[in-house]
Formats: C-alpha cells, structure tokens, sequence
C-alpha cells in the first residue's frame, strides 16, 4: 500500500499549486485573490447559479468548461463583478487572458470566479496586479493551501476544507475542497464558491455527472436564506496525476463518488453552520413523496419557513408550522396521511395529533441540530436537506446599511 | 338619490346582524365567538387556502357553498381546528348544526370558520354555549358590527374593518368588510380570515367571479412571511335587499366590482401594516412580463425575500438583493433586458447598475412605504404585491415557546 499523503490542503492532490495575495480588493490588507494552477490539462466540470442573473465569471466558466477541460483559476473575493454589463464581461474575460499568458497557457483552460458587492465593476489595475503576484507565489504546500480558502471569504467566520484519501489500484488518490458560505451576507456578500482539486484519472463525461449528483445532494441541499445567488460556482478539477486506471463507468467509481459525496456533504455543512446569525442546525428529511422532486421541494419549505426557523431559534416545538408549510407545497400530498416526527418522537399520525410529552419535546428542540421527518405516505422517495434558525442577529447584520 | 346610511359596519348592508361573545376560548375574557346571520338566504361566494393541510372549518365551507348559499356563519378565534383529525371535522359540523338550529334554517346554509392554535381539539362545550348567547345577541347596530370585527381577532394590534357605498339604479348599495391578520403569530396563531356582507342583488356566479378576481388582487396579493395557513377564509354574502335590478354581467357590475376591489386591497393592506414585528411596508411592481404568472412569482419572491426584507428595514438600499431574487424565479427573464427602480429612481437600467446619488435613494429607502419597480421587457403582463420588512420584533414574537 502506498503511504498516506500529510497536505490535506486543495494543494496536496498530486499536480495542484496555490497563490493568494491581497490586491486591495478587502479591507485591512485581507487576502483577496488566488490563483489555482495544474501542471497538466486537468480534466474539469462545474455546477453554477441557475439564476437568471448571473455574474460575468458565471458565463466565462460556462464557455471554458463546454470542453470539459481546464488548467487554471483565478478568484476573487470583494466584488461579485455581478450587474456590471458588458464592462463587467469584459473584466472577466481579461482576468483569464491574464492569468492564462502569465502561466503560458491557453485562455480558454482559465476559469474564473468572483464574490462580493453585486453592480460595482472590479478595479481592473489592482486585479492585475493581483494575478501576477498570486502567479509569483504558486506553490504546493500545505500553507498555500490554507491561504487559497482564506482568500475566498467574504464574511464566513472560519475558512472551509476537507480532504478525502482513498485507494484505487494500489494508487493514493486524494479529494481536497475548499468553500465558501452560501448567506447572501452584508455588506452586500453574496454568493457560495466551492473549488475540488483531486489527482484521480476520470472520464470527463463521468467527472460532470459524478460532481452534478454529488452537488445536488450537498449545495443544492442547503439554504441559509432561501436567496440564490449571482455568483454561485463549484468547479472540480482532476489532474489524473494519481495513476489509477481512468475511472470511465458509474459500477468503477464507486468508492470515488462515496468521497466525492462527502467532501461536498462536509463543506455544504460547513457553510450551514456558519450562515448568518444561526445558533442552531436543522435537517428535515421527507420521505415517502411521489418523486424526489416533490420531497426536495417539501423539505426545502420547511427549512426555508421563516416561522420555523423562529420555533427553532426559540426552541418551540410548534409543528403546525411543519406541517402547514409541506401543505403549502405544489406536490402530491393528503392531510389524513401525514406523519411528522420531531427527533424520534411523532408529533401527527395520518394527520392526527399525537399526545405528546411537552417536555421530552421542549428538551428535543434544545438540541443543537434539530432533526425533522415527514412521512407523505404518497410514494417511496425522499430528499433530506439542511438548514439553520432565523434569529434577531440575521436581521441585524443584513439591515446593516451597506454603502 | 337616496340618503346615505350611517351604520358602516358588516351589520351595515340590509339584512345582516352580527353577535358576539366571550365563551372562553381566548384569555381574558375576551370576545371570541361571533355569529353573522342574514334575514334570507344570501348569494354567497368564498375563497380558500390553498394548503393541502386544510382545517376542518374550511372543507365544511366548501361543501356548503357549492349551491353558491348561506344564510349564516359562525366564527371562533383562539382555536383553529386544524391538523385535528376525523374528530375536528365532527367539532366544525356539529358548530353549524347547532348554529343553524337556533336560526331555524338548514345546516347546509351555515358556514364555519376558526382560528388560532393548531392540532387541539376545540373545547366543544364551551363552544356550544358560545353559539347560543351570541346569536341571543344578534343584532343589526353598529356596536355588534364592531364588536364582530373583535371577535375574530387573534394577535392582531387593531380590528379590520372597511366600507363602500354605491348607488345602483337609484338605490343606495353597502359593502362592508371584516377581516383579521395574515401573519402566522404566536402563539401558533395562523389564518387571515375576512367576511364581507353586501346588500346588493347579484346572480351567484357572477359574485363568485368577482370575489376570486378581487381576492386575488388583494388577499393573494400580500405576503408577511411567506407561510400560506391552514384556515384561510375569504366568504362573501350578498342579501339582495338594497332594490338593484340583478346584476348578472360583468359589464353592468363595473361600479359594484371597482367598490369590492376597493375593499378588499383595503382590508389587505391593513393586514400588512399589521404584519408582526413590520414598521415599514413594501410594494413590488413587476411590470413587462411574458404572462401575469410570471409577474406574480417575481414580485412575490422580492417581497418575500428575507434579505429584501432586512434591508428595508435597515434603509438600505441594496438593489442587488432584488435583481437576484427576480433572476432566480422560475420565470422568462433575460438580465441584460431588466429596468430596476427604487421610487423614481433608476438603479438598474437593461442590466447595467445606474449611477446613483446614495443620499436621495437612502431618502427613498427611509419612507414608511418603498415602492419597488422592475420591469422585465419581456411583454405586458404586470402585477402588484404588497409586504413588509422583517424586524428582530418579528423573531422575537415567532420565537417565542407557544405552550
């Protein structure tokens, strides 16, 4: 067996450097730009907003990725460059040419990504300055790494990782992330960015479809705010540098995808927990919906009621407001077959009140992640997804005068 | 012409009396049962949550207005009957068995509607006894209107009420509305419920297609927090006793559908600047949209916004919240053709950000109402929505423990 490896940083899949430098695009001399480099064509998928407004970056990544290829990325936190017309398109177009002759490479193997103020265009000579000294700094230590997921904050508390080793052929592969959180977050911070760096030989064509599935259940499965923003962007790149044999079918990747899944689960987790004013976690699972679509939607109701993220910060076991908010739902439903459990105690049987312990109930709510199951008794699919409290420190940092 | 009448309460329009009583229900002895009766059977039209978790009162309703009749209705607050099981539906008939009994008149004329906790079974005794002495008290003054308007109040800070007088073919015609708040307030409390009375002679369908056209323009047209309750209840009864020839085509009941449109938003717009915890209000204009779904889903969406929401209440005049709430419906929407407003004043114009002065639009974001205008250019559908801004108050009331 080969030994483990001990970067555990997005610089420690095989291939993979890191620069970040602070180009006066933060405050207080924060770092505020990176640049990530494979020494190879690596192969590459993304997953960005489906929001209609979406960021220049946004439609720059879509271009470049259309090959399923890329070699290079260049981000930065501070200004969404979102809302900023053609200037703001040509702003990110010119960031990719920068980086891209800076590294000797082609344009179109650059992605890049920006987070921040949404309608301000980016101060384009601190950028470039930025990106050459990011591209002076490259490195493939672990301290580069960690500089990388410090770089793309805006306002999360603590910078997000994780790191995944696994063995294929007798080959260390390693999956390594890093995040940033998903509250729309004054002043004015919007955006989730999440970039993958792995080592493992895949098929492009499996890679996308591996990352969409693995993102679906993690990214897609979260909400702060119920807000999608402009900029949300998650890109991994596989340098293919670990010497397994190219993971080409769904039945090889197995053991791949699993880690895949949990490096998304984990940041997507890590953004939760750090959304904005949140004291507490929330994971509403529905089951037994007609299709998956109906039990995403349901779930994604309850996490998003601002009703019961009130109960949740209070600590009430107010389930009307669980149920009400499923009812509520476009999707395939009866009143008469509800159950709903809150932890393992059923509060509502086929759409009957259980008589409940208050108490028991009361100590479940303390808890620090409170778990909520709906049983739609339709159907045989489920959707679990994951959410915080809404508390009086939530409004107080998003009504904060942002100019 | 005729002389005007004085009494601008639900008891107001020829017919109806209206008596309420404290049967114990709510705490201190406050009034919280009410029953509205009409010396004949009145055309009667209603409009009801959509929530697939309906409560008991609302199934009663729409069985009995299928003949497009009611002669009654009877109201309890403090309790909403839902989430109660095959039990609750026995507790909402047996309210217009004994309604009806007292009135003389068949079951099938009696509406019912409740409000209030959800998933307790109401205490049927002393609703019972709460039947018998409101309807000892009906009577056709004033003060019973007022105190109807009372009685179905839960955590609302004032009653609702609103009036209109038209003449008709010299005849003098009332409308009178009572309505209590949309938010879902603590203590569990949920439900907008709104009765209007008319004297007006009108063919049933006629008024059914009236009243779903105004409730829509209205009711459906508010939003404090985004949670459709359990008991949503919008009934309308028309005696016929004011002397107009029928009315039975739309283009004879223009002046009659202009007053209902007047009282509904009226009513509607009271139950948001009641909204819990609201201090100031919003209104969203969506206007060049492909289809008026599409107008209504983006407007909603903005006013719904919690990050919308928190800025308004901060003043600040974060426009980047807006455009991306719009960008991520599910609408026809391009962002390069998108016209933002915040007052009069441009912020957005075709996607690219206006340069604004910041001190006039911090004006515009200080007054008590903020108008917010965003025009698609995608065709000539618009809609209107009206809400209010999320406050630490409103987290404070919805998170409080409801036991």
């Amino acid at each position: 067996m080969p030994s483990k490896r001990t970067n555990n940083t997005i610089t420690g899949p095989l291939g993979f450097r890191a620069g970040s430098v602070a180009c006066g695009l933060k405050t207080g001399h924060a770092l505020d730009l990176a640049v990530l480099a494979c020494e190879c064509p690596a192969v590459a998928a993304g997953v960005f907003t489906t929001n209609k407004v979406f960021a220049a970056p946004i439609a720059v990544c879509r271009k470049h990725l259309a090959a399923g290829q890329a070699q290079a990325l260049v981000v930065n936190a501070g200004n969404a460059n979102a809302c900023t017309g053609p200037g703001g398109m040509k702003d990110a177009q010119a960031m990719t040419v920068q980086t891209a002759r800076a590294l000797g490479i082609d344009p179109q193997r650059v992605l890049v990504a920006s987070t921040g103020i949404i309608g301000q265009r980016l101060p384009m000579p601190r950028v470039r300055s930025g990106i050459d000294a990011a591209i002076g700094k490259l490195a493939d230590t672990p301290k580069a790494g960690r500089e990388f997921a410090r770089a793309i904050m805006t306002t999360d508390r603590y910078p997000k990782t994780a790191f995944q080793q696994i063995h294929l052929d007798r080959c260390v592969v390693c999956i390594a992330g890093v995040a940033k959180g998903a509250g729309m977050i004054a002043p004015n911070m919007a955006t989730m960015l999440c970039f993958i760096t792995t080592d493992v030989a895949i098929s492009p064509t499996l890679l996308s479809r591996l990352f969409r599935h693995s993102v679906d259940k993690s990214f897609n499965a979260i909400t702060v705010d119920n807000h999608m923003s402009t900029n949300d962007t998650a890109v991994i790149l596989a340098s293919g540098l670990a010497g397994n044999a190219t993971l080409k079918s769904l039945a090889s990747a197995s053991k791949f995808a699993a880690a895949l899944d949990d490096i998304c689960l984990d940041l997507a987790l890590q953004m939760v927990s750090d959304g904005e004013g949140a004291t507490k976690g929330l994971e509403v699972a529905i089951c037994g919906a007609r299709t998956v679509a109906d039990a995403r939607t349901a779930a994604l109701a309850v996490a998003n009621s601002p009703l019961v993220k009130c109960a949740l910060f209070g600590g009430d076991p107010n389930w009307g407001r669980i149920i009400s908010a499923v009812g509520a739902c476009d999707i395939a439903c009866r009143q008469e077959r509800i159950d709903c459990r809150i932890g393992s105690q059923y509060v509502l049987r086929k759409g009957s009140p259980v008589s409940v312990d208050r108490r028991s109930l009361a100590k479940i709510m303390a808890a620090k992640v409170v778990q909520i199951t709906v049983d739609l008794h339709m159907g045989r699919a489920e959707f679990c997804c994951y959410g915080c409290d809404l508390t009086p420190e939530y409004v107080r940092i998003n009504a904060e005068y942002h100019t």
